[in-house]
């Protein structure tokens, strides 16, 4: 069974072959109508509906010790987002997840932050025959992007419960769709940093509990794991949270306790998370050999 | 006074002599990290935040007839949306407005859609330090849009009071900034496009009703005008209209009746509303004299 510290330790071994690789593709790699250029070079048009209007939906899968982790689940989960806002993801699934596996060989990167979006187009929906809309799709991995630092993780970090501004209620945005409408969560953040905490917890008009700035929200009491039902997104990652309760036999259910510090049951899940990115079951090994780019 | 079809008419002969310009910025002008381009080939990278998490503000300004309406009061509006979200217009408000004005000039068009974004920049909010957060400013002009073609503004247009979608509350997304986060308003324009009409009019939790899909609602009856003083953007044509209400003596009210075609008093608020374009209280004339580009 992984153990937090021996799996940081590996990534740290890992982040310092990154670190002194000459591939140009290092930091990161991006697919913008269908070529590759480093992450940050890469530029997109200025009059795409994804800037214009935010009219787009996105999914983030990972990858792991070179292993893609849940990749199906967050392409079938797009795929199910474009249909809600009448959007159609550009490429077939298999083409999707073939040229992703073909860009982080080709980057070396052995951790990745993976990035799909799909966007409504250079055409916005006011005023516009909707068969002449032409739907985008941008995609890029970088090296891995933690919402809490590693080296917090054993520990545990800060978290306020919002009070000047509540989480986009489901009558708006439909929270199952993922979106990049950030401006409740940036409030949020905001709010988190001017009262010394790093994550602000977001409550829905109803004052129920629904996620924070980018994650979902899983809370421990008395051995019983409790999570949101309604007003956010079905996380891959709480998908995987509750996979790893299963397995180690608690139960979850819905609540609103949130408050708390990282305990055993926490760990024992986090274990669990990070044994299934080595697991067939949920994750493939990616082949490196003969794919990385050279300047 | 200027009429509806005495303005659709010269507007007419504008489009004509814009159509045939061989001038290269003719069908719009983009400013980019200092740079000019032809709008439909300015890009922006793809790590911007304005893409990444919609962590940006607005403004449109407009151009009619080679002059600039209420052009400080749109920058004005637009430095107070800045301060509400922390971020700071990047260029001073007299360096914004000369920038746009030769950027109008050197196109040649004479009657033009303005666009002024301000962005978070390259990195986002979470977990970066306040400090090292540099925001980005993206400009374009392009040929004047309409949210009604003129040809159908003498009779008017149909909208649906949407019923599948809400407007984003103040609680979760202050109104008064502008914002591109149009997820609300793209589901209602889904919905009066499956209703065979044209426009949503979007109610908020409170059932009151509040704007359109980029546009405020200002309803009349009985000779007295109605608009929502809450939940909604103090928009700059909202405020013109308010004034050519006064100029012409009729009632501000705020209500709530959401049904009506075209009547005398539009058609005399429309009047004025254009003659103001032409008022130097509310416009100035743009200088194209030797300035528009050429291949």
């Amino acid at each position: 069974m992984a153990t937090m510290q021996m799996v940081s330790d590996a990534y740290q071994a890992r982040q310092t072959v990154l670190a002194a690789s000459k591939n140009p593709f290092a930091q990161g790699v991006a697919w913008v109508e269908g070529k590759l250029a480093p992450l940050h070079e890469a530029r997109i048009p200025l009059l795409d509906q994804g800037l214009m209007h935010s009219d787009l939906t996105y999914d983030v899968p990972s990858v792991w010790d070179g292993r893609f982790f849940r990749l199906d689940d967050h392409i079938t989960r797009l795929e199910a987002s474009c249909v809600k806002l009448r959007l159609k993801l550009p490429l077939p699934h298999e083409e999707v997840k073939s040229i992703l596996v073909d860009m982080v060989a080709k980057s070396g990167i052995r951790d990745a932050f993976v990035e799909i979006i799909v966007t409504r187009g250079l055409k916005g929906v006011r005023g516009t025959d909707p068969k002449s809309i032409i739907n985008s799709l941008y995609m890029f991995i970088q090296p891995y992007v933690w919402v809490m630092e590693p080296e917090m993780q054993p520990t545990g970090g800060s978290a306020i419960i919002a009070r000047t501004v509540r989480r986009t209620p489901p009558g708006s945005m439909d929270p199952t769709i993922k979106s990049l409408q950030w401006g409740d969560l940036v409030r949020g953040l905001h709010e988190a940093s001017d009262r010394g905490a790093m994550y602000p917890f977001l409550t829905v008009s109803d004052t129920n509990l629904t996620e924070g700035s980018g994650f979902n929200i899983i809370l421990v009491k008395d051995n019983i794991l409790y999570t949101p039902s309604r007003g956010v997104l079905e996380g891959i990652t709480r998908k995987s949270v509750i996979d790893a309760a299963q397995i180690n036999g608690y139960e979850i259910r819905v609540a609103l306790v949130p408050d708390g510090m990282v305990g055993p049951v926490t760990k024992k899940i986090w274990d669990t998370y990070w044994a299934m990115h080595y697991d067939e079951a949920f994750s493939f090994e990616i082949s490196y050999e003969g794919k990385e780019a050279r300047l």
